[in-house]
């Protein structure tokens, strides 16, 4: 009874609980992974160290790691939510644990990701090169430390959501992901929506939500 | 020169630059609003005094004002970009202005606002005896101060995107809005993405390209 | 004399001095146990190590480990101060730890404690499901970390005191449990205590002198 | 519609809703007044200017106003909730606003209130003249700015729980209550609850329920 | 002697003492000015309000007010310090009154300006229409509120320093200029140097030693 | 019963109470200081507005009000604690309000004052022009915002205490004088004591305590 | 020439320049301690770990180490620098490391050292016991963590200066120091001076100069 | 595809894309570092542990590794930028890594570095010592910790440009860097651009562009 797993939430929310690993045991973590898995196909355990993938591991053996993600993901019905492109783009090379983390809890969820990395607004070209790619996106996903710039510029030039993810990335005066929050909280690009600093898995479920309501209402 | 319009936004982003006031002389507004009259139908000024609704109603006579929201808007053409409503809620009556500044963006932008105000969690009987309105709406705004809890319990009770609004109401340890906007940060919900405090625009903004993102895709 | 210890905390406060092991070595903490075990019946000592817990045990065989909540118990008298309950909730699986130390602290107090983890807000119909059994409380300790909005939901539905513990579990704009601290600060809810993040112990003793004071003015 | 009443809080927590009466209209305090005053007996309003009480005065000729603590009251049934007292502390004479608060809201719920001001720690023997009179108080109200060291001493002498409530009184440094705030937090001495900087009125909240609560489960 | 004029800084740092106004009074201001007008050609006094101004022209009628800026100047030689150009650019509008400060600074200093207002990244076509005037100039002084995304995007593009002004423009989660003041310390650009929020002075000054020091080294 | 008086104070601590104006009523104030006045010859009320002093001036005529330091004093006997002098600095003439405060209280608590205004760091020669008169000081009290920087270079060179008295001169990044405070704190330089933001008053009573302590124990 | 050593500063400063080790090698350190000890008779290393020790040792024998406080000393020349003692207080036993650390550094600038441990407010009666002793002490220095009220209370007993050293002792919203240090300089108790969280060297410089300066200008 | 290597920056900003080794694997900065040096002649890898080095040198070995700043260099060709000289100031020796991070990156951008390193304001005599030194640098670099009050006093010295880096450096009220960041971003002197807490390379890369600036200008 430490945990009361929430059966319901694929009803209520479109997919099962995904078990946040920081602070759980491995055994913890692997008794809420078999009671989700009695009553759901897709399984994400996000937060995740290796010792907690191999012993998920050993009971699911179709279980599979994304490194540096560090997301366990049990795939047992390769849904389609849509054809719709969840699009992740990342402004550096060090925010791509956060941006893989993104990427495959959108993967599991059923959309199809595109993934466009270290195109921050230092060379802003590298960011126009690939311009056309935006269109095909149903939502993007922009991950990015430091200054957090990256957001507003790409929010000027789309008319899809933004789902912005501070990272905390860099040292100083970055103080730990907060000025790329601040940026992005104070973005004056329209369509602009921030989760909390290095979560991807909640840019993942925003991108998500948002991708199924559009189809839902049509 | 103080200004440079920014001509191409409906073309980008779906709607035309929305001026925000703050900051600018009554001379400047009106200016700005004539330049964007000139090219586009439909009009947006936010944080604005009576003083600058005046200016502008002396010149576009049909302009309206929203009191609490402060907000000019002039409507000439009532495009109706979608049958998808935006829910706006709040926890309390002195979140309505923010509310308001949302729900009147919304409008102007072309889409049917609900409107469910003072339902915060302290009697949250209050909110469960709207639950059934939840299901029509394709975007929710809460809108909510103090602790911000509102979002969380709605995220965690819909499958469609829940735009949080942490709001300055409050005194002492609420730090101007900074307790709503952690509060809406961590949210242990799925689905929920923030904007700046006190942001309506914004909210409605995020709202909108939602909304007509998913439209487009289908 | 590196410490004086307080001798009169229990004619003072109802209970011995608890030892605050962090910062303290294991002989300074085993010299302040003997101290206290020479003149009470029952001690505690809280953050303690398992080293501490190993070096207490070897001089009083019947002393207790909580592990998760490193809480070193010696009970020798199993005082029975209530008949009244103190119901100990937490948001999650990673806020247990906190709630042991609460917990236990309690038990050793002379109070009977009952447990419900896990019933966050996020799906709050597992925490209705639990509605009855706060009835039988004589207060309620709420510990949640991320935006700690169990404790205005539960404040608002009960009509006991409520002691609020913000935990530092989560990561990023928590800022090692501001989100949660400021959310329970500043509750809409009626009959809210707050205490220091992560004071578990700090939680069963304002629950103690609550149940212990209510008896004594009859 | 701008408010939905929470007509069940007084069943639900003991006493009917209390309007927060910052961020209304005069014309919304009002409503919400009548809304209340025809379904319960006593009314509390805080935070209200003179004009608010004005307002209410004009339809309710037998309602008060407590100056210096801002409160707007209803009392058609001076209930008599205990013999229990609550007792208020101040460190200054700054203090006064929100123990008034606190004062006249405990009055106001049922409880007989003593107070003690300018009892502040730099002249400590001011504190223990009134020792004896801590022993007739079933709640201490412990209201400090500055570095708010009253709650920790008063704290470590009594038996019985300690309210804490940080004020913004103070400059520099102060940081508008946060120093005060943190210092109640991290109190070394058992039993001490802390609101909200400057809330009076949720330490009456809190003091009422424990006082109520011990009652009801005798 | 409530001011020690510091008469050998123009010897030391190229130009005379400059009055910082603020939180002097208005016969305080007007003696500094005398004493260091006696000794210098051109003065500047930064902050100042209408009052100071009419105060300094009653005695210099040939002093100077910017309005925006709030720079009384005092200009009786009109040195050529460079045929090098300061370019003042700013996000928004209204970040021009931080920008005024430093162009008049900057001219008064004997540097040509050229000022491109208004040109955010929210709308980054209308930065590259200007592209080809960052050529001309020796330094870019960048003023920008919210996210502050300009300084990172025009130091990307350019091979001349950036001094970077971040302002207090904005609301809510810009705390107070602390948004843009991060990003911009930030920045993944090369060749950034920040100075204090709002401070257009500071910027011109820094740009003053830049050229200077230039031509100085040849 | 609204203040208790402190009238052993001047035993414990070598000065009576001081009236600490701030947030109480001009009623309040009159009342402290007769009572004061009943008991002790010198009086000092601090933060006081001119209404304050006008109507202690209508019972004691010979009370004085130093403008700046917004300072009522009463000095019935003019004590001579010593021979030593306090030597007051400020950095600049925005700071002399609060070296005001502490120049008057330290000469009506007794000691012989020495003002040097202005010569903060950015032109270092104007603090060397008064070496000497270092020298002659008991006690250095050291006012300066913005920066804080002269404290480091003032306590680097002499052998006597520095009183460092942050203030909250400055804008911006100042924020409100934490830069000044953080500076003063982290001083590199022995010998250098804090006291809070803006705190003349703390400054002149630590400077007491030293001299007065230096002159009891020989 | 990675150090200047400050040969001048017993000179200036009346002791020799203190080793602050945090930061530097092993090598370095050896080195300047070398370098001072060619030209002073005592020296002192602080922040030092015990492989510094060690390596200093080897040279000097004579060098001692004080564990808790992590101070290297050598003291060739008992030099007694008064009659006057300087008194150190802790709060609790986890602040005793800090104690030590300004102990020992007074102990070797000449100042006979009494140590008051354990006598935090919680239970006040133990700082009494030693009320006796206050009297003999030219110098108290106030050692306190979490909410660091000991200063206050001390601070209102005595007429001789108090240094308060807020330490980083506690947890949560103890912010790693912020809570003691805020309380401390927030003080309203007369003659409390603050050095830097953990300080407990800037606390002994401070004793020093303040007794050595009493003494000087006698 | 981890990195969109910008090979077009030198021709924008004057030296190739530097490799920030923080956060990204041995393997993507060896990848990074040949797609770098297959278009351009010298590299430059900051952040860098001593396994980086050694995998980069295993293919580059005339590959060079400074100890203290983490840097590593390739030069291949040692271009002669200008005769004009970088002049690196510290305030203490810890310190040093920070400053050889700028030093190492100003060499490898073609430019004369001068060291000047511990002459801290505590004893400022050893700054003037070097007073001669400053005449000779067209830039100078000023890394300071704790209270970072040398860039301020040096800053009213000069008449160049005076890049400023905060360290960390310190502890307690430090805040890891932000009293040195705060105090260099309120300096009241002349011609000072902040970069980010311990940002020695991009106080080189300010310098660089500042230098090549006033030549290309001339
Ligand atoms: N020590 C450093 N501090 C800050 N930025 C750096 C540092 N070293 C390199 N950079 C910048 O970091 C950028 C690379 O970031 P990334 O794309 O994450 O590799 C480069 O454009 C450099 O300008
Ligand atoms: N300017 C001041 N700043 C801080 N404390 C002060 C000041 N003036 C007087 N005080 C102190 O404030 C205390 C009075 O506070 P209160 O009881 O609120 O009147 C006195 O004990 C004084 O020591
Ligand atoms: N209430 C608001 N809050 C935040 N941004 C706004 C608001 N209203 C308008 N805006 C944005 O502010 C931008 C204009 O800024 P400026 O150039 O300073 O006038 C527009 O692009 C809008 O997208
Ligand atoms: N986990 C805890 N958190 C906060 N305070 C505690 C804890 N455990 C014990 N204490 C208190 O810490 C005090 C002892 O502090 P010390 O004198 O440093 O040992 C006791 O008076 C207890 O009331
Ligand atoms: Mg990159
Ligand atoms: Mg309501
Ligand atoms: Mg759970
Ligand atoms: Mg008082
Ligand atoms: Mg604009
Ligand atoms: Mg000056
Ligand atoms: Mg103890
Ligand atoms: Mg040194």
């Amino acid at each position: 009874d430490f945990a009361k797993v929430d059966h319901h939430r694929a009803l209520r929310n479109g997919f099962p609980e995904v078990i946040f690993c920081q602070g759980k045991t491995v055994e913890q973590v692997v008794k809420i992974f078999h009671s989700l898995a009695e009553k759901n196909r897709n399984i994400l355990a996000t937060r995740a160290g290796q010792e907690i993938f191999e012993a998920v591991q050993a009971q699911y053996p179709e279980a599979k790691y994304n490194v540096p993600g560090r997301v366990v993901s049990l795939t047992r019905e390769h849904c389609k939510n849509s054809s719709r492109r969840v699009l992740v783009l990342t402004a550096g090379t060090a925010d791509i644990p956060v941006a893989e983390e993104a990427a495959v809890c959108s993967e599991v969820m059923g959309h199809e990701v595109a993934r466009i990395y270290d195109v921050g607004v230092a060379g802003i070209h590298r960011l126009f090169a690939y311009y056309d790619k935006f269109e095909t996106a149903a939502v993007l996903i922009v991950v990015a430390g430091m200054e957090g710039a990256l957001a507003s510029v790409v929010g000027g030039l789309v008319d899809v959501p933004v789902v912005a993810v501070p990272t905390s990335v860099g040292y100083g005066a970055n103080f730990n992901g907060l000025s790329a929050l601040l940026s992005m909280l104070n973005s004056c690009a329209k369509g602009v929506g921030v989760v909390n600093i290095d979560n991807g898995f909640g840019a993942a479920a925003l991108a998500d939500v948002i991708i199924r309501s559009g189809l839902k209402h049509v």
